[in-house]
């Protein structure tokens, strides 16, 4: 290893909202530290802001709105991107590779969206791209995936990494609160954001999923390869039916690797949908504004990772660790593991992943319902895991769990029971995970 | 980035017991994958045993008996050692670093003992030196902590690093059980050994300690500098007491950062030993045999990692990952960020370490006694958070939850409760963490 220099690293900070101040705060009240820990001193070399006016914190001379200018600059050689959004990000990050540069982004919709692109970037140029701060904030959990089980084969990936719609449905499990509801107290409570549509629809998530699904299984994954169903629909009686069959609900993020049958190769299925999961699973404790990353390997076994999702400081201190990772590369004179596409598996549409629903019907309380029931599920060639029956006068309530079948068989079934004279009306729906 | 070369990376396995033969299958098994994901394949040249006779499924011209000759053989340029103990493990990983080798260890004792001596020579050498599958098993915990969070400032890392001392308090808790029956059918289960002493005693949960605390404060930390209690001396009614105050019991590793007073530098406190946690502890509810590590910085907040904290195929899969990782720098031709000691705090002797005591007494039931040993409490400077008296005819129970108060304070306090006349017995003592 070669002893500290004097001469120190510049770094060229893209943005400077809630993220980017705290990043600036924490290079310079641990500079001692980093100095220490990277083997050189960091600098910031500039500010690239919208409106400078509006950052009195900043000295003058650092806030630029020039970024491209910025990121060209000779004496820049690392580039933190905190914008958000595809563009500008995009075209700044592939002009600092370009020009020898690495980068360190927090920006999950542009790596989602065009993963790909900047990987194959960061290749040409022998330059580190590291995201820690893109997925879960403040918890390490890309760096395990792409380096502590390097040596594993990995088999599912289950998060809860969206905290908004995390603290809406614990607080709806809470209080008995419908969405509705519970989207006006979180929003009060400064949870949701006043257009909460990236986040209640599943968007932030899937951008999320995808970024997983693409190092946990080393194969390319676009946004748009993901399902995706936000948590608009799920109604105080999915809750409350959850609670009844000793589960929970809760807003997952779903990376897994699903064998082929009949000699055809493993496929890959990438989902986000709400889904009932038993309270005894590790995740179903994660509440409120946390998020928890459940990882299942081949050899490994179970794990789980837990933190803090968002938020200035535990996003900065992710954003800090990547820095601190390719300041020491910088320092040792080369570029940190890349991720690798080499699997290349194709993702499984979600028709033919396997899943598992719970249902609840209202139906007439006569002999032969349950029977007439069963056979619309046998039909489909859905097997029936259990069945509970609760009559109430001429009424009763069936609440179902299936074994595993391809969704499409499900969603058909489920068509299928809305149409039948016997039922009175589908009360609830939701798929089932976790369960053993 | 290099493209994939054919040139095997040689690996030398010293030891091939539970974790070596998990080595050896991932390594068969996931061959194709491992050299994906490192650009050049990895081949096993040679394992080193006592007994060659005993492992007929490792093909015969790779066993041998002598482990420095095979380390030292020209064509072997990385080194796992899965022997554990301090010799020959601790003689045969210097010799290879100091032959350029760089080496991935899943040794806790020697890490622990002799950390220091590693480190240097790994620098020397300009090799690494990997050893994620030392603390926790699977859990992804080192890199963590060496990498992701190196830009953030630790504040306390709490761990349940023992399974098997997790394995019986969990069961104690259960079934209400003594330490003793606990012990007998963790022995019967497989999860404790026939000599249980470096669980049950803490040895093993301090070695991890000071592996952990060394890279969370980047400070030299020796396994004789962890204060150490096992949990031998738990008994049924700490266990109860417990319950009773929302509590329950784990055997823990704590390393933390205690803030220097009246402009004195900070200082480390490293500890192990059983403490009441509450039951909405994220660690409470890590039981049986798995592991969990709850880490407090101070950009990131609050984070945990979870897994399977022993076991072949975890274990190895932390090997493995370790061993993708060496290999990359190997191909790469650099060294990885070795482990930094610059901070070089100073641990803080267990006297002067701030904690909290649960004292439970049996006193007579007559005023004045509550007033009594308030007062032996305050002689000490120990001042009470909570108090619940329970009287039962003559006699009443005394269950006192202390503030923060330097451990020999209220260790003296302790001694002087039992010495008193009011007092009839001092049925529990234990100390307390994670209260707010």
């Amino acid at each position: 290893m070669t002893g500290p220099s004097d001469v120190p690293l510049k770094v060229a900070l893209l943005g400077c909202g809630t993220v980017g101040s705290a990043v600036l705060r924490l290079l310079s009240e641990q500079a001692a530290d980093l100095t220490a820990r990277i083997g050189r001193p960091v600098e910031v070399a500039g500010v690239a802001v919208r409106r400078p006016d509006r950052h009195p914190d900043v000295p003058a001379e650092l806030l630029t709105t020039d970024a491209h200018a910025l990121v060209r600059r000779p004496d820049v050689d690392r580039v933190v991107e905190v914008l958000g959004g595809i563009e500008p990000a995009r075209s700044l990050l592939l002009a600092a590779m370009a020009a020898g540069k690495s980068v360190v982004s927090a920006n999950k919709a542009l790596l989602a969206d065009d993963g790909v692109a900047l990987h194959t970037a960061a290749a040409d140029a022998g330059v580190d791209l590291y995201y820690e701060a893109a997925v879960a904030g403040a918890i390490p959990l890309l760096r395990p995936l792409r380096e502590s089980l390097a040596g594993d084969q990995l088999r599912r990936v289950v998060g809860i990494v969206n905290g908004t719609t995390n603290y809406i449905l614990s607080s709806m499990v809470e209080t008995g609160a419908g969405f509705g509801e519970a989207l006006a107290e979180a929003t009060e409570a400064g949870y949701a954001e006043a257009d909460p549509t990236a986040d209640v629809d599943g968007f932030d998530a899937a951008a999320k999923a995808a970024i997983l699904a693409s190092l946990a299984f080393h194969s390319a994954v676009h946004a748009s390869d993901v399902y995706r169903e936000g948590i608009s629909a799920v109604s105080a009686t999915d809750v409350a039916r959850a609670a009844e069959i000793g589960c929970t609900v809760k807003l997952l993020a779903i990376c897994e690797r699903v064998p082929g049958a009949n000699g055809a190769g493993d496929s890959i299925a990438v989902r986000v949908h709400p889904a009932m999961i038993p309270t005894s699973h590790p995740l179903a404790a994660v509440n409120g504004a946390f998020n928890a990353v459940f990882v299942e390997a081949e050899a490994a076994g179970q794990l789980m990772f837990y933190g803090q999702g968002a938020g200035g400081g535990p996003t900065a201190s992710a954003v800090l660790g990547d820095l601190v990772a390719v300041a020491r590369n910088r320092v040792a004179g080369v570029a940190g593991p890349n991720a690798t596409g080499y699997a290349a598996l194709p993702t499984r549409p979600m028709a033919e992943t396997p899943t598992r629903y719970h249902v609840s019907l209202d139906v007439a309380d006569k002999p032969g319902v349950l029977a007439t029931v069963a056979q619309e599920f046998a039909a489909q060639g859905v097997s029936i895991a259990t069945v509970r029956q609760d009559g109430h006068g001429d009424a009763a309530t069936l609440v179902i769990v299936t074994h595993q079948a391809p969704d499409a068989a499900l969603a058909a079934t489920v068509e299928r029971l809305r149409g039948m004279a016997a039922v009175r009306g589908v009360t609830s729906v939701l798929r089932v995970e976790g369960l053993t």
